[in-house]
């Protein structure tokens, strides 16, 4: 046991010394596994910044670990944390050590809830929709640009999930910010948009595609993005109304996911 | 040594077993360097594809490294390195291991020699110039949207080198067929664009900066992008004629420095 003096209030902390202890099994798993995520609607968060973002957006933080390093260095973060956290955690610099998925630790980590609801789509807003992208430092990517351009949402079908740790990093809090909607079912979500008045762009590099920049919308738009290695499925692309895409001078096909899925959120979000 | 047979010519091929030998260590620091490979003049280069690229783009290999299954798996781009490089040496799965940086190392690597020249500016082409960017990975990604969308190149002033392992992975090649320019006066070479009759242009947040958008040209155009923390260059800033900024709807400045680039480089690659 380690003391601590938090303003007036003496907290007792328990300190976890050992990698074999069943929490840090846990977390570690949680930060792993998609389906363990999924199981148990938990998610694993590290950094100082994200921790103190997820606590400051009304994400439920269930535990929380921290070094007694950080503890100094990140103060201001981490009462963030234990004000909004059921269970506080002092952790030695091993035990963050295998925590940790990057090389330089701030040894501030927490288990989150995950939103119990799914976000919602306004068929009068800008959605990028992404399938089955395979990169999450691209998924996080495309989030926080997503946020930054100011788009509704981000609607989220197959690959990998917002949850994985290289994406919230890649994200930098933004996917704890914005309207993620997430779907198995991406067709019939764009048959329902189109039903509702939407503009649905499937973003593919068949010839016969239209360019983004000739594209005219003040309504609601959906613009949906395919995997890194093959796009779009054929389903999605005969779902979406129009066929849309970057007009390419260099090499075809050689714009990295998330810089395309940049150019076409720039596009569709200054439309109108 | 082990024995191969190609086409009608007999083969032998020095096997390399141990991490510590020369070779190894030198191509290892090579990756870790960028003042030994400036010293030097070489650089180290990782994967099948990467280094077949070279060979295509007329690199001068002056050694190559592939494991036995390598040779198997990747035949036809081992085979185009071996047909344009000095030495080849095969190396154990142990040694593939210690010269990959990646989790998933496909045998095959090599060490290139630097172009001799320094990339030229033709004052009515389109250029993005990077100034002090400190994330490789960040800038591989804009070396490969310059590429896509057709740039005249990409500036590179300070800030890491393109031939950092990973701005060389991000890149997928590109920074290996695209014009490169370094300069370590980013400010010369902007005043002497600006009296060729060249439109520079510095992105900032700053408030009294243009919307990219807005900005109309259909003259040569330098578009400037600052490091991830700081942005540009009060210098820098000053030395362009215009400020320009992605307008944004969400939170300030939260755009990645490769996003934002993205669609910089798309606004100038269509004006005129």
């Amino acid at each position: 046991m380690s003391r601590f003096r938090l303003t007036e209030t003496v907290v007792f902390m328990t300190e976890i010394g050992s990698r074999a202890n069943e929490k840090i099994k846990y977390a570690v798993r949680l930060g792993e596994s998609a389906s363990l995520r999924k199981e148990k609607k938990e998610f694993f968060l590290e950094g100082a910044r994200l921790c103190r973002d997820a606590a400051e957006n009304g994400i439920k933080i269930r535990q929380a670990f921290f070094t007694e390093s950080a503890r100094e260095k990140y103060s201001g973060y981490v009462s963030a944390v234990e004000n909004a956290c059921g269970e506080c955690y002092t952790v030695t610099p091993d035990v963050a050590g295998k925590l940790s998925g990057t090389k330089t630790a701030q040894g501030v980590f927490c288990i989150c809830e995950m939103p119990a609801d799914n976000g919602k789509i306004d068929y009068s807003g800008r959605y990028t929709a992404l399938e089955n992208l395979q990169d999450p430092s691209n998924l996080g990517a495309v989030c926080r640009t997503a946020e930054a351009l100011g788009l509704d949402g981000v609607i989220v079908s197959g690959g990998c999930d917002i949850y994985n740790p290289k994406a919230l990093r890649a994200a930098m809090g933004s996917s704890l910010r914005i309207n993620i909607i997430e779907t198995d079912r991406l067709e019939t979500l764009i048959e329902q948009a189109n039903a509702a008045g939407m503009l649905t762009l499937a973003s593919t590099p068949q010839a016969d595609a239209e360019k983004i920049d000739g594209i005219k919308t003040d309504g609601g738009v959906i613009c949906c993005v395919g995997n890194e290695g093959n796009g779009l499925s054929d389903s999605v692309i005969a779902a979406c109304r129009k066929k849309v895409t970057i007009p390419m001078r260099g090499r075809a096909e050689s714009l990295n996911a998330s810089a395309a899925a940049a150019i076409l959120m720039w596009e569709i979000s200054r439309k109108g």
